[in-house]
């Protein structure tokens, strides 16, 4: 049987981890970052120094293609992404990614001819520091023209991170891909959970990507002098920040198990220790695997802001950023997944992915699948994430026996 | 019986508000920003122009003086701050450096000559932006250098500001005046609260100011994806930012009344929608009038934190900042400022301040007092502070005779 090339699959993953490392054993490679356009720069390099084909689209996504001789080869995409939250872990995303690199050049070294044309990916901000899923959004004509307007981290470090790059939004636009095309995608990811270190086994095959919501709730009060205005008639914007948030955090745990919500970023004006603050701008994001009950935490959590801001005083605006939907996994795919599983002698089972990724805007499009391998301790987004060499090697090698099972029985 | 000039005490008032400007009517002159600089042109101008001597110490404070010819004068010192909190009024401060000025005039265009050097004071930095009472601390030996090298509003901006009127550390620490060379500080102010208004009196008489007291507190807690981590096993700083907030604020309106505290600042880390916030940074301030209760509120709410961080597993570090003792006025300035509201038929009460004042810092050293003029609504810390011109024009006119009465009683 095939396997991989764990040596240099291992050095590979070592040396991604070089660029943009902190001094705590992470990375911080936020999408277009001068750190992302690093590991950007490296990662065409090897693709050229190991005679693939090197590919960039106009979201900024980059490809390496092995190309199939067969007549009217669709391609079949396998990948992830190598750009990471501020002050992350060297695994999320680029083991993804590195593993696939790996497959195409074992592949390559075997002059195995494949039905498809395989192309290993590396979709831009998967982690949505610019705007969320903005390559994979992008390629498969999901980005709007209002995510953009509206960047999750600002207008000025979307422009500069495009400019680094030499991309706009005209080309991100223009970067959508015909589904006629693809013959679908393959992604593996560490799990950031510790289901499968906690049962013991080496697979979790995704059956569906949680959908993420996000809103920026502002609640506006009024400025006032700190020490003259009397408590009782204060209209104070932190308090009805803070009050909502704990509202909503025992809201989504006692009704909405296993959805999840995060107050991830919160700025209070004018910003002095002696005023009174009259505005309060709270980041709010929430998760939950289905639809509907995605539809009953936001009306949960919008009934909750309102009522606290009424309560207090306040105003409310409200901001809603980019959506993703829930997204089921291609059952021919999961399929796949569980044969090459078998034919290594690992032990899997299926779950719900809680985070988003790149195989939830392909889902829409072509048929997907996504897996997990363990995380230590389910750390992520931490520099202190790890997931174990034997793992790593476990992923890519799945993803080998994945892309021959998919070609031997899909296309 | 000699009254201040109307006319141009109004004029030098709206020529004030004009610099630092704002869109709704307020201004924003944080201290040593560059519109503080333009009014400390302005003001050193104004003083030349009009043939008082100008001189500025080493903290920055800018003073007038119309000298007298007695030997062995002391200084009397009258007046307050030009700076202003970020998107502030136009009276906070400015009328009491703008009616000491006009005192002055007045004073010498009726060739009085008094037994005391009048000397009309712009202090630095009263509302605390780089170092709370910058100016009047460091006249009055109180500025310590811990103060320094933890500047409230960061080092980078303290260091700036310095620069922009060429201070150092250095030239503050030895800014510290001979309290025997002083015979007293007398200060105007906006009430910045509704008691004169509701009562319908004209002139409130600060029987002492409240103490104030600052710090930083940062819960810790571990940074983790907002997805795959399950809520509870969170350890989210934010939870016991706004745990504590709630918490605080209860108490200390249930058990501290008239004490206040505010929340005026916090700061998230690592800042995004996607991942649980490991830092949060809160600005607490709390105010009461005897010393005491200060302590008590200090107990309580240091407590709180540290239960509310054990309760959600946070780490909690706690940075003190510049404290201000409470300060009782001089009995015979007050009973000074009662006998000019007497002699110009105005209507007076004693009241406690719970707004931090230069006078607070000078009652350390030398005599001092301060009274307050209405404010239409109590609004202060915001452009819609206003008062009205007739009690613009007591606020001077008691100073003038404060100043007379003073020096025919006590010197």
């Amino acid at each position: 049987m095939l396997t991989i090339n764990s040596a240099r699959f291992l050095k590979l993953m070592g040396a991604q981890a070089k660029i943009g490392a902190t001094p705590d054993g992470g990375l911080s490679r936020p999408a277009l970052s001068a750190a992302d356009c690093e590991i950007r720069d490296w990662f065409q390099e090897q693709v050229m120094q190991h005679g693939l084909r090197y590919v960039i689209d106009g979201a900024g996504n980059q490809s390496a293609i092995l190309e199939s001789s067969h007549a009217d080869a669709k391609t079949l995409l396998i990948g992830s992404h190598l750009d990471s939250v501020p002050n992350g872990g060297r695994f999320d995303g680029a083991l993804g990614v590195i593993a696939a690199l790996e497959v195409a050049l074992t592949l390559k070294d075997a002059v195995h001819d494949l039905p498809v044309h395989l192309e290993v990916i590396n979709f831009t901000d998967e982690e949505g520091t610019l705007a969320g899923l903005l390559g994979s959004s992008a390629m498969t004509g999901q980005l709007t023209e209002a995510a953009l307007q509206h960047p999750r981290g600002g207008r000025e470090a979307f422009e500069a991170g495009c400019a680094r790059v030499g991309i706009t939004p005209e080309t991100m636009l223009a970067a959508q891909r015909d589904p006629d095309t693809l013959a679908g995608y393959i992604e593996v990811h560490i799990e950031q959970g510790t289901r499968l270190e906690d049962a013991g086994i080496n697979i979790g095959v995704v059956n569906s990507v949680v959908g993420i919501r996000s809103l920026w709730l502002t609640f506006e009060g009024e400025a006032a002098h700190a020490g003259t205005m009397p408590m009782d008639k204060r209209k104070d914007a932190y308090w009805g920040a803070a009050d909502f948030a704990l509202q909503a955090r025992d809201a989504i745990m006692a009704d909405f198990h296993p959805g999840v919500v995060n107050f991830g970023d919160l700025t209070l004006a004018p910003r002095a220790f002696n005023i009174v603050p009259d505005k309060a701008k709270l980041a709010v994001e929430f998760r939950h695997g289905d639809a509907a009950q995605l539809d009953a935490m936001e009306q949960t959590l919008l009934e909750l802001a309102q009522s606290t801001a009424e309560k207090l005083g306040l105003g409310l605006a409200i901001t809603r950023m980019h959506d993703i939907d829930p997204a089921p996994m291609a059952p021919d795919f999961i399929a796949a997944v569980e044969t090459a599983c078998e034919r290594l002698g690992l032990s899997h089972t299926q779950l719900l992915s809680f985070a988003g990724h790149d195989a939830q805007a392909l889902a829409q499009v072509t048929k997907s699948v996504m897996y997990f391998v363990p995380s230590v301790a389910g750390i992520s987004h931490n520099p202190r994430e790890y997931t174990r060499d034997e793992d790593c090697i476990h992923a890519a090698n799945v993803m080998l026996q994945t892309v021959l099972a998919v070609c031997e029985d899909a296309i």
